[in-house]
């Protein structure tokens, strides 16, 4: 279903994925901000959309006063990726290398590593940082939906994290009703109003990008 | 410098176009959205970038609960144009051929149609546009540089609008000095660091797209 949303926006409506992403990015920036005080942030990057929309989030945290890092292991090098990490370097964000001893030192881990695509087995170096962010104390702000869950079902492998904030984006994912963390928030406000009523997303206070579910 | 701004965002730091206006007409859109009412909004859509500032900030602002409707008579057949009208047809925006009858009936004025790149004369249909703007009692919200003044000297050529609100992006050209409405606004919150330093970029208010200047 969301990839058949994403679809529909891009084929029928006109919008491109850099639209898209940078929508996405900026919400889960602000869901951050509406709830966590400014501090380090440790985003974990994966090698798809959901990475992408960590990158972008990355820089707009930097621009609300965060200092963000990125745990970025697989690089693609396909011209978008590129580009948002290009972006993020103009805004002095570092890479770092280590990430159990990064998030240590950090206030929030965004979990940006996989999305409603992620099916059947973690692949290096993802299991090894997965099984870290799982021991971690830090709260974690899943994208979209919590790396190793299943879009539906949930973390049925048993190798997911327990995020303490999700950011849905559009519209919650099947498995989101079994998110037990403190602050579920929707973002990616672009939506018109047909595909907003048939999927019955919830209102957005004013001009926020986010707006909070539970 | 504007260009000069645009072109190093670009060229150097690997943002793209779809980006940067997607973030400016997001700033305009939560601009208007900071002091005027819900209601009917004209924009009025020139050709060229500040035009597709326009097209995004009409998008926005029907999220925000608006109602926009588009005055674009000039619509290049670039991909970029073509496809942000087409998301504001998936919006339901609708497009209005008369103007002069069409402002009548709306709250806010929206001048999306020449930008900083504005040079000598005002060329059909956009000259007859400019005098119906210049005659009506609405509210008028520029994006970026009022049409048709010039961008470091304002209204030389005596044709241009006089906006009850300005949106400068990514920081004040030196026409905005010679502003005289009650509402400065800047938005297009992107410049890195250094940039913002450079160009001595006001603060932001935590996640705020936009940020009153006066």
């Amino acid at each position: 279903m969301a990839q058949s949303i994403d679809v529909e926006l891009m084929a029928k409506h006109g919008y491109t994925i850099e639209q898209l992403m940078e929508l996405a990015g900026l919400s889960v920036a602000a869901s951050i901000a509406s709830e966590y005080p400014k501090g380090k942030v440790v985003l974990c990057i994966g090698p798809g959309n959901n990475g992408g929309d960590g990158l972008v989030a990355a820089r707009h945290l930097s621009h609300f006063g965060y200092q963000p890092r990125l745990y970025y292991p697989v690089q693609p090098a396909k011209d978008l990726y590129r580009r948002l990490l290009l972006q993020c370097q103009a805004h002095g964000i570092a890479m770092v290398a280590d990430l159990a001893t990064e998030v240590k030192a950090c206030d929030v881990v965004v979990d940006a590593i996989f999305g409603f695509s992620f099916k059947g087995a973690v692949r290096a170096p993802f299991d090894e940082a997965l099984a870290t962010l799982r021991a971690v104390d830090k709260p974690i702000v899943s994208v979209d939906v919590p790396s190793g869950w299943d879009v539906e079902l949930g973390n049925t492998l048993g190798v997911g994290l327990s995020p303490d904030m999700l950011v849905s984006l559009t519209v919650p994912k099947l498995c989101a009703k079994l998110f037990a963390g403190r602050f579920h928030y929707l973002g990616g406000r672009f939506a018109p109003p047909d595909m907003a009523k048939e999927l019955a997303i919830p209102q957005y206070p004013d001009s926020s990008q986010c707006v909070r579910l539970l």
